[in-house]
């Protein structure tokens, strides 16, 4: 069942690695096919060199393996929890990329520094608080998706698609696995651009708002006018 | 028309890929041909993997479409103004490239620290002041070439090839769109070289001058000494 | 004889460099047959590139020479002295990577800032006293053996599979030489990350001890969630 | 003529590229042949990409072109002065490696933190002074030779082959081209873990003495240990 999504989140998990965002096994990309509710995700611990579509795990809202013989990623309660919170979103991504995690480990949300950051992310990328010793000794990830959910309140999750989870690294999202991904790696550059800017210099302030408005909705929303018209 | 020169942009356009100067499709390399006066640019938003030269848009001098099916990069404006206004140029290049852009985040230009920079460039790479909100909420690209141009007053485009566009990015121009890449190559590699130089010691004073001169005229002018007589 | 660890050993230097932890040939991978008590390593300054199964010295336990034409890495004794007292160890692996050797120059543990780290070691990367003179001068390679010996004295070598050499550069080991390479390429990766994470916020804390255990035990123990099960 | 040389400088000129020493054509490696006295070195401005054996230049140590149709890298006359007065050496290169360049362009040594450094470099990598508006002005690339000459009075240069040309960037030497080669990529490694140290540590001190020796006859002298008995 749903070949056609396996195949497209297999080759994105791939992706990951290709684009030097995962060393070893550290991400994972997902997505759903809102017609079932049925969510693919790629399996726990195993290698994107000879990962194929087939070892995709299907599973329901509620984690319920439907399809697959191998487990699904750990962090499978908190893909769940952004699919059923974050509604219109179609996929999900989670790595340890370099300097996001970086920023994530130093509990700092990235500031938006630049047209590059505001083509992407309509605002700085926030860092969730810490997690409590409860919520890590309880349903962690599923609580780590609460948190998330938590730091979103007040905040538009499909403007600004992605988040640090403080101590440990970042999550995106988008309409497909194919845009999470993307936004994963703009992340990533996002983040390092950032770190090196205020090495230059510390004091650099936030780009100003009519210009991060400017390049958010080159990209975005009905009057988009950067790529070619896909409609 | 113009199919040799639409060969050439496309190559150019991987070649920015290739060089690591972009990630996904944030950049572009354009060039102009002088007798028809018509430029050749990149398509907006399409990836450097599967480009080929039909793809390249060929436009007028004030934007108007010639040949081509796809929209032009929406920094069409940009590229234009330079071509009107830097009348010797053959090439123009835009990139996010990582450290020329943590530069133009920071607003500072880029010191001229060793031979490498001076080989290139002759002093500072300048960068550009911001612009106003009027200026970002009108014709924005457009605003973008003039700030250049205003970044030029009393300073020689053909001798400093590049600029940073505040808060967003730089470009670089060149006799022909080859070596607008390889400008670009270069602001990469110098603005990396003088971030760590200032992070080994933030007080290292700009080279010589009479240093800088002998390494510029060493590659530049008609008693250029360096690489192979081509005439 | 022992061709199956032979070609096990071949693999895993020539992995150490196509991970990027190796340059010329700085880093050595050994691997020890429990039943036999042979230890399996790599010659002494071969290159990777063309290194084969066959080129694999075999040595006992205390390094003579049982097969094999070449000679053993300088590193041998240091290697030894680990499986000697790290009994339950199954491979061991050195290397000059860029960041742990960094963090092994300035004399300073690496701190676990964050879930990367505490996937694969409890607690922070220790490292050793700088060895006398006297240490130096005499069995020095053996010796820097029993100065690792001494940091780990109270301390988990199978939860902290990692140490940093003063001065000079990181020992890993494993249950397997796949496990000590593997650990290799994490402690890199997590040696940058705490560099990079400090130099944003030089005051950030050490993980939430509660968050440390849950990944650790994610991944490592009886309860062990990560990965799919593979007894 | 020495036909055999000239593969060999042609293809370690194509490995600086593959090193990642140098972008563009900004590098050049040489060697000499004792016996006739002549030196084999890179065409000026030639794409490593397509560099043949027969494209390099054979000079004497006068700088006469011996045979070749292209023009000798315009850094000639150092390496003829190092040539000519390291009586020693058999190879040489220059590069503009990011690293040693930021070193270079700030005016420091490269001290000796480890023994990575200890293994090639028996002591510090001296920056040399800079030179004069004189020397610029007049026999640049001589002076250049020179310069090096008078940084290594009272130094060993066949123990520490290397130097940075202060605002410019490092050039190395060695018994051969090959092992020049070498030295160029452990001095860019070097540098790069020296300037990460001492971003961690500003105060970390050089290696003991007594650990530089151990390293450095470990590999080289009559007593070295390192590698394979080769003679």
């Amino acid at each position: 069942m749903l070949e056609e999504l396996k195949a497209r989140v297999c080759k994105q998990n791939v992706l990951l690695k290709e684009s030097g965002l995962v060393v070893l096994t550290w991400g994972n990309v997902s997505a759903i096919d809102r017609n079932s509710g049925l969510v693919v995700i790629k399996p726990s611990g195993v290698s994107y060199d000879t990962m194929k579509p087939e070892d995709m795990v299907v599973v329901d809202l509620d984690g319920n393996v439907v399809e697959g013989s191998l487990k699904p990623s750990s962090d499978l309660p908190t893909h769940l929890y952004l699919y059923r919170n974050f509604t219109e979103i179609g996929g999900v991504v989670h790595t340890h990329s370099t300097y996001a995690t970086a920023w994530a480990q130093s509990g700092k949300a990235i500031p938006p520094l630049g047209t590059t950051h505001a083509d992407a992310f309509f605002g700085g990328v926030p860092c969730a608080r810490k997690l409590t010793e409860a919520e890590v000794k309880g349903e962690y990830e599923l609580n780590t998706g609460k948190v998330i959910g938590e730091t979103f309140e007040g905040k538009d999750p499909y403007a600004i698609p992605a988040v640090l989870v403080q101590s440990h690294g970042p999550f995106t999202w988008g309409k497909t696995c194919e845009k999470a991904v993307e936004n994963a790696i703009t992340l990533e550059e996002v983040a390092k651009t950032a770190y090196l800017t205020l090495s230059i210099d510390g004091k650099t302030p936030d780009v100003d708002e009519y210009l991060l408005n400017k390049h958010y909705y080159r990209k975005h929303g009905k009057n988009a006018s950067y790529g070619q018209n896909k409609n």
